[in-house]
């Protein structure tokens, strides 16, 4: 199997990011891993559903969307309801970036962290993710400097991957035509101090081996300590 | 920690069989696993979505549902819409079963799978993945009785189950109040040969270790077996 | 013409009660008339509709749903919105159900009626309205010894029956074969003293004449007093 | 009890009809029943649903409104979907209206009957099937000069009245305020022939004798054989 | 270019106004154009929408619709949402009639008020601005009667006009017909003190060159002053 | 009145294009003028709408949005449905530029433009016709390039700018803290022969003289020609 311009299975595409890349929102961030980009826009806004009022707790939770010329073919438009694809993705990226800190720490408030596809090649949930974090950390900074949160709150670092088996060997951070004819599509969410926050591996033809899941597991481990690099 | 009937961390709830209960169905199962109850119904429809079309092969798909009085608190009627939840459920179950079988050998046709929660008390998804595949075989030894279908296919059994870490010890087969106050929540799907074929694994308050994931992995292996006691 | 296991044409199906079907439920009954089997849920809820905020009235609602295998081609379950059908049947199980008892006397809550079709061989909204009553009763039996009420209402008995002409004559308790090639199609709900709540009779394709009217209103009569049997 | 402007309790309110009411229909009639007012429209369609397509049956529906100032308290539009009451009425008034005439007579064409509420003051579904049957056997006398149909069909005439028990006594044709404060409701629809389409009585507080239901049905018959009056 | 009934190029349809045409309504008016009928009727709300809550200030808000038969092939009800051009139109309408008065004057309420087109000949939405701002000053003089404001508020007349270029001539109140075949599609609102509230002009097969728009600038003007005729 | 970084009143922000920005596009375009940000992506489809089948005629169609955080407090997604104002500018923008070519000189083929906002300061709806209108003669020449098209077709040139008045002075292209408080808010869309595509302009809280409509349009004039620098 060789990769598009001849890259290791278990080396990540180039990643680039730019800051304020939307000037109205509270924080923003474009982050580009290769062909897949996406737009990371945070609001803070200074209420919480539902059932968290009068908690003291904060909130934080995703959106996912797609624009409509981020695939080869044009993905329609979800003004008739979302898709079961994007529930479960947005439910997922809102779970993983909770993880990042201690509700208390963080006001009676909501950051709500909206991924926008701007183009996708494969990866998107997880660069949504990685992305999202890096900008939940910028807006927290930004309600220190405005005075609306005392102190900074303690940051436990998000970061993740995808992974995939091709011709049965575990490759890294998968493009979109690799991840159509993967046989085990897998995404892994890390915390900076090396535990899980989330394990999905999916058989897409045949069932997988432990020992598949294991290297598997390995590559992804490699790649997001990787990532933590873009913390620094 | 103490579990509801003093059962054991590594002990899976009582299983029960109802074949035919629903007479109107081309197979249909109630399977009971302690308090959650599952019907699960089969319809057997001589067309195939349009991407399949004129392919020669055939298609499995799930859909889930939960009958209002379910839950504790009742549970409203989704008609307005799939909530997030239903979707990511039933994309679940479909891509699990859609394992059993080579769908080139069950003909043109779609096997439509109806997984209607009567009781909910923990592993809902798993009990109807677990209760579908039986009822799938079942409802193919039926085509090859009617001569529909000219010789029973392959086919590869599937089971799941839940487990998850309570205070820092993993358990199996969750209820519902163990699944709310668990720290990991996982879900397994593995076919008869012991490969997996999805892995699901969600810290809900803090990350896990290598170490627990490993731990959940055995006892996941475990039940599942006890599980394929059920197709002999 | 002859009925199905040379049933006559005044004669009920066997009729069948299971209770405490669903667990969860504050009250349950599976009912079965003949192949028709209906779950009957009930869940009280402490608050009332907006109109009776603070009236010193409860109310009595209830909602009607099909899953999917219990029709011989599946039921296309009802997310989009529900059809003219359900919303007529569920109006008219609720309108009856709400005769049993004065609403001052139940407290200021609603008790909602769950009526889910399991497998339907005609007469679903008769036998939804048959158990249902039935369940509404033992609900209220609850609150009263759960001390909820100080003592248990007075309650009006209520029970419903098909009627139907086929070739021209009047026959009780209609499965779906004969509904489907009955000229008339008549519903009743009786009270216990033997006054009517509801009256629906609709020609299928000719006019019916009174004496025709006539023959379906004694069949009604009779079929209904054998239902309140159910009550002892 | 004494009615609006004296009225007797078996005497209808004055009916009177504009025909050609909407010039861009293919049939129409403004119907007016005292203070209720429908504007009853017809569309010919050369097509019919799908279940008769190549049947050589036509096909007719109705469709019901009710414009937002036609009620006393605003009456929101049913953008979001209609109402159940709404599908109710439509779906009776579409059942009586196709007892009119054989399906086999009219070719294999849809009539669309779109009854809209002007004006609400009680007996407005009652109105719709009295004012569409006039204008659908206009629309199929036009069908005949235009040379679309070789023959006029036989026609049925069918026409409806609502009933009411106030205080105790039958009334016939009741306006909104009887309406709402009727113990018992009841529409009748009648053929030409004195024969029965459909009955509907329902219980509005408490229920109601045999000997109650007599008294309404007499009523009824008196007052749609006035109505059939407006055919000569 | 030769119109109906040889209409000069710059001659309004004949105009007519029936009064109290919902009897319900707080105000209606049926306004017909030559074959354009639209009925304008007003609703009295005595709240406002939030973002006005405690303003002092009240609120006229427009909606549209369309009869299904107002059209030569039936209008589809728009039961699904409304459709852009709906939108479109009701914003308009709402704009236009929201310049008649300053809404401090007319005391925290919202006065509603629907376009309901029965008949639709072309210029549906100019007419029901010219039908709509009748409507509302005649609400406004009901609302003094009635003791509800305490003076009549000072009224700024509001009427509207389509124009048309139709083979290269400036064309006042197009028909359907001539609507369908115009090059250039434009509608005006003025006040009666000859200021324009809203000019909309679109190509509808070419680009309009500075002195068509002129001609058609001083066709509308002349149009909307024989309109506040009827305010005489 | 003073404008941001002392822009006088009859100069346009600065306007900035970067190409092919989202590669997976037919063709793409990101228009910034000042802080309005536009991502213009163009899908080409091989078919056409219905009415359009068997015509040898193309379309051009678009579609309008905003990413969540392109305003200052967060937009909600439209996945209930289109809002009013989207349906508005969308079809606003693809009327303007259906203009710029002969329907018939592309294939019959859908040419779709999906304009989302990225940063929303002011004059979205201009910006995404300008920014437009230039990706579709870049699609235009790829599909002449890639064989698709045989000979370029002739392309008129379409661009577009809002006009405001503000304390009674006209002022060309308007940021959204103007367009907030402009008394009188237009559109104009204009071809690159000088003629007029679309005039859209209505008054905020006062009716506008012929006058100021005058010095508008020729201020409307100026700004467009200057737009028409980008063609070069």
């Amino acid at each position: 199997m060789s990769r598009f311009q001849n890259r290791a299975p278990d080396s990540l595409r180039d990643v680039s990011l730019v800051w304020d890349f939307q000037p109205g929102a509270d924080a923003s961030l474009l982050i580009r891993m290769g062909g897949t980009h996406v737009i990371c826009g945070i609001s803070v806004e200074e209420k919480v559903p539902p059932f968290l009022k009068d908690s003291g707790k904060g909130w934080i939770t995703a959106e996912y969307g797609m624009l409509p010329c981020a695939t080869n073919s044009r993905y329609r438009r979800e003004i008739g309801g979302r898709s079961g694809r994007t529930y479960e993705i947005q439910r997922l990226i809102g779970r993983s970036l909770r993880m990042m800190v201690d509700l208390n720490a963080i006001g009676e408030r909501t950051l709500r962290v909206d991924c926008d596809v701007l183009n996708a090649d494969g990866g998107t949930r997880t660069a949504s993710i990685t992305g999202g974090a890096l900008a939940l950390r910028h807006v927290l900074q930004k309600l220190v400097v405005g005075g609306k949160l005392a102190e900074m709150p303690k940051i436990l670092p998000v970061a993740a991957i995808s992974v995939g088996i091709i011709d049965g060997e575990a490759c890294l951070d998968l493009d979109y035509s690799e991840d159509s004819s993967a046989e085990v599509d897998a995404n892994f969410v890390m915390s900076g101090d090396g535990r899980w926050i989330e394990i999905q591996s999916t058989a897409e033809g045949t069932p997988f081996s432990p020992e598949s899941f294991m290297a598997m597991t390995a590559l992804a481990e490699k790649g997001i300590q990787e990532l933590f690099q873009l913390w620094k």
